[in-house]
């Protein structure tokens, strides 16, 4: 782990371009002991090119066996320790549809449920309610008015919405009140300490209210929050690696994270690489610094689809010219953490890293970009908390420490 | 180094079995610049086999340059950070006799001396006395009494045995009253800080009477003592990882190391690694964890005998399929230190590790297990102490972290 406060204080002027190409849950696993992983199945001769004249390597989200969520694992990739400073699964889904969430508020995100004639939870995610109905049944929930906080609801997707509550004197140390079960009713809320009873009472006022504005519906007639929590105060990205950084993804958590961080958060049209290279382009000489988030290895890899996955590597490898035409000077192609298709979720193992920088790097003997080729990589095994100070180093934004 | 209270709160119920199979003093040298290690020496087709299907690495006991005795290294494999929490060696020695050290013990290890008739040292290991002359020696100071303490003696085996004093306001900072060399007397009890005062007197007045019961012995006439300490209290291994854990190994020393992290030792009979897999597959259903010692490499290095290490490596090998018949989920095959059998001792040089795990692990391109090829393994170079969270997670017994 760099410390931040050291690779702050080396910042160097400089006028180049670093692009951070996070494909979701890249690292992989093979299908059978003797067999490829869905990136080393795929066709990618660009970036078996980029392989060829960079350098390989792996990098470890945050520990030896520990397996990221999406929010720790990005916040590594931004040089973060995500172990020391964790942030909030609320705070990360709120900030992920644009909702602002500031030093004293408090964030969760909320499960539309369905609950019984008698209030017991029939189904935690409303039959995963279709978003052009559970929008409108938002918007119901944000007209409700509290004494003593300003209340924010906002939609995410399905049965899923964020809410934030800002006001004096709040504390996210409340538990879920999802049971994690149906045939019961959603719990109460609860204050984890008694600095946060007040806020127990404010957030079960709204619940109450909430469950008024539910009462009929045929699905969603009731929620639960899960994920309290607050702003986890960042040093800020762009003070901190001394670079105007913007965020290119096209889903809200990726870009909520990036926000955090203090990140500017590109706005673009469509939703493939193709259509994120392009709005790269529209921006290029706003920033020195941009991440661009490619979610559906990720979603493959979850699915347990491995030809999926490796086809959304090929996407990306398929876009890669348009990217490569801006001519960034520092080129990171990794993902966040590992979705091993055989394994259905995200997993622990490293993930592969390529880095390419036609002015700095050293090649090592490998010729293709894979686990097998990056786990024999001239950057070796590191943690991915170390990739930002290399990028800035291989940008010649870093000076010399010490005489 | 891993977090153990992050592990702990990640614990995932499962039924995966997890075997960490330890050759003492693995890692080795070559005999010439062009030649094989030990390890590359022996012929290991098993272990080769493994090798082929899973993923080499090797691991870093202490740190760069830091050679391990047997406790730090083992300690270090069993994920703590053996120089945050230092175990004394006198607890190592005794509770490798089955002695319990409790919190507020001190236990240090003894030596029987042959003594002048001036009281000076002669030779500082009696002549590495038969045990079974020395056992029944042993047994005449176990029955020595002190007001203040409660004392228990157990022989070990030749010159060495274990003392260990219970008692209220007991303090193990005690200098050792081995000179270190011989025409010297041994030194008094020497408390190495005031609160320590009132032990020192209870240990001297111990030491006064043994050597009144030793006199007239023609070798084992005086003793020394060496290495006071008392419990570490440890995280328990169990706990900490959340599975059921056993150790299987000969030597006190490992047992003892294994109960210090709350293990249970398994007992059984004979000494071979054939004998010791017997055992595993005996307890097979009671324990998710299994620590198995085999001694005999260390010895061989320690004696300098290259052909003895390689051939005690061969038969582990030849022993192996009985253990892969028990079908562990995940196995690591290495040792807890490198004893060259060139350097004749332990050393600091990093430890060949073979992780196979057929559901999860990443292959690399090593076909045979070996110093070279663990250098050039997927896992790559890093601290003992993180092994423990990897096969955890390979055992599909971490949660996930963060959302």
């Amino acid at each position: 782990m760099a410390n931040l406060t050291t690779i702050s204080d080396l910042q160097k002027m400089a006028t180049t371009h670093i692009v951070l190409l996070v494909m979701d849950g890249l690292g992989g696993l093979p299908r059978d002991l003797d067999g490829q992983t869905e990136l080393e199945a795929a066709a990618t001769p660009n970036m078996d090119r980029l392989a060829r004249e960079g350098t390989l390597g792996m990098t470890i989200p945050l520990g030896a066996g520990l397996t990221p969520g999406s929010g720790p694992a990005h916040l590594s990739l931004f040089g973060y320790d995500p172990i020391a400073r964790p942030v909030g699964r609320g705070v990360l889904e709120s900030i992920g549809v644009g909702l602002e969430v500031g030093p004293g508020d408090v964030a969760a995100r909320g499960n539309f449920c369905t609950l019984d004639s008698q209030g017991r939870i029939i189904d935690r995610r409303a039959g995963r309610i279709p978003g052009d109905q559970a929008a409108p049944i938002t918007e119901r929930l944000a007209a409700i008015r509290l004494d003593g906080a300003q209340v924010t609801v906002r939609h995410v997707r399905e049965h899923r919405f964020a809410i934030v509550l800002r006001g004096p004197g709040l504390d996210p140390a409340l538990d879920d009140t999802d049971p994690q079960t149906t045939g019961v009713p959603p719990l109460p809320v609860r204050a984890l300490q008694p600095s946060a009873a007040k806020t127990a009472s404010l957030v079960q006022a709204w619940v109450d209210q909430a469950f008024e504005r539910l009462r009929g519906e045929p699905m969603a007639n009731g929620l639960t929050l899960r994920g309290f929590s607050t702003d986890p105060a960042l040093p800020p990205f762009p003070k901190t690696f001394g670079v105007r950084a913007g965020c290119i993804a096209v889903y809200p958590m990726y870009r909520g994270v990036s926000a955090l961080a203090g990140m500017q958060v590109v706005a673009f049209d469509g939703e493939t690489p193709g259509d994120e290279f392009r709005a790269a382009a529209a921006v290029w000489n706003d920033y020195d610094f941009l991440f661009i988030h490619v979610k559906k290895p990720d979603s493959r890899g979850e699915d347990g689809d491995f030809e999926g996955k490796a086809q959304a590597i090929e996407d990306v490898d398929r876009a890669l010219p348009a990217l490569l035409d801006l001519k960034p000077d520092v080129l990171a192609v990794t993902g966040d953490h590992s979705t091993p298709s055989r394994l259905r979720s995200h997993s622990w193992h490293p993930v592969p890293l390529l880095l390419w920088a036609p002015a700095t790097t050293r090649r090592d003997v490998q010729e293709r970009f894979g686990e097998t080729a990056c786990a024999a990589g001239g950057l070796g095994n590191f943690p991915a908390s170390d990739l930002m100070p290399l990028l800035l180093a291989h940008a010649g934004r870093l000076e010399k420490y010490g005489a």
